[in-house]
């Protein structure tokens, strides 16, 4: 199984904080070695940094963690192989571009049995049952809107009832982001934060990192960490319901539906 | 304008001794610091890095610089900008998946009333007159080729006719991969040196550094190295013809066709 992390912000800002508890578990606290990854948005524009080396030990993780680059949408993975050999090629996030906009996913669980009818509009490259979740929900989601990309409300639902439909062959966590707003499948286990003034200092659960909130933020910022399980061990952190769909916008979850899923 | 590097290969190589040399263009030795970016294939899998900072100065540049990530297939490009602002989203080489494959694609040039007709398959993100004929490239492999990746004679075929159209609009110098061959279009100026034993000393044009390749080699390998302009100053560089379509693989250019674009 693996680890997600995400980070939905009302204004742009760094992961690194959250990002070295994380990395840490990719090796070092935790055993998902089999490569990570790390997508940015910045506009429209999206970084993706991927590596097959464990996040604890990876010059790219290095970099990404000293590097502060600033995002409202960030999504990351670790991963622990269940389907798929490691390789470039299996490692999340995934990127594709649909409606002019690149999509990002990562996926946390096991589908089982799961073999869509894909049309070749969407491809998998690799062998993961996560990137063909993946190419499946963008070619439903061509085809259910084949005008661009549509309203905030009935992308959700079409998503929300994707998600379900998915989720009835496994254990299905998914980020998934196209820059503007952060969606978060809930399938079993998937919990996030909101931190915002008065702020605090947060303290890693990995490592005995602290960070003083106050001193890199303005009042105004808002920022949702979202993750498989909490990051720190002085936070309130929110276990979402298995089986939901949440929609973050500006730092906070706007919307909820319930996916079966 | 900009400059284009690529590289082709029989065995996975690093590209640190090239890039070394192309990255001090970007704000350094020469002019093109609006952005940079470079593409590594591993296998299918392919990582991307991209950059706003001028790669003379960029942190990610000095991270491909120090790591040695070992590919058969590179596309590279630093960017001095014509059309579209400095922005992550135009910043080059480009990525989409076709056929269950990553096409990397980078631009050199300036196309002039260029806006051809999309049908939503593919759809630049940025407003760069290179990101849309990559799209159309893409479009019309799609459609031409609508089972799935051709072999090599009619999809260099292909190319050859859509270059040889998009150029009438202008400069139109590119290079392509999907990971297994380099396509490359010289539309104005392009140049390359093929390296194979017995190997030499090769030193750089733009810094005083030197690499003897018989130190770092075997001697069945064999790189390609295209770029705008000659990257070392005691190697045979040769020039490509304007108006032709050249592929590269294993290191060596194995076909050329005239497009007259």
């Amino acid at each position: 199984m693996c680890q997600l992390l995400g980070m939905n912000c009302n204004t742009p800002t760094d992961i690194c904080f959250s990002f070295e508890g994380f990395r840490t578990r990719g090796g070092l606290t935790d055993v998902h070695r089999d490569g990570w990854g790390i997508a940015f948005f910045e506009g429209p524009g999206c970084r993706v940094f991927l590596d097959v080396e464990p996040s604890a030990q990876s010059a790219v993780a290095e970099l990404v963690h000293n590097y502060p680059i600033h995002s409202k949408n960030v999504i990351a993975h670790i991963r622990k192989a269940t389907q798929g050999r490691i390789a470039l090629e299996n490692t999340h996030p995934f990127q594709r571009e649909l409606w002019g906009r690149y999509w990002i996913f990562s996926h946390n669980g096991d589908l089982k049995e799961f073999a869509p009818q894909l049309d070749g509009s969407f491809t998998p490259v690799g062998d993961t049952d996560s990137e063909r979740a993946f190419c499946l929900i963008l070619q439903e989601l061509r085809s259910r809107f084949p005008e661009g990309m549509p309203r905030r409300d009935p992308l959700f639902a079409a998503l929300a009832e994707l998600a379900g439909r998915i989720g009835r062959h496994g254990e299905f966590n998914f980020l998934l982001s196209s820059g503007d707003c952060l969606i978060a499948h809930c399938g079993s286990k998937l919990c996030y934060v909101v931190r915002q003034a008065p702020f605090a200092v947060a303290h890693l659960k990995d490592q005995d990192v602290s960070v003083d909130f106050n001193e890199v933020t303005n009042p105004e910022d808002r920022v949702a960490v979202i993750a498989t399980l909490p990051l720190t061990d002085n936070e309130e952190w929110i276990n979402l319901a298995p089986g939901t769909l949440t929609l973050f916008h500006d730092g906070v979850p706007v919307r909820g539906e319930s996916t079966g899923g």
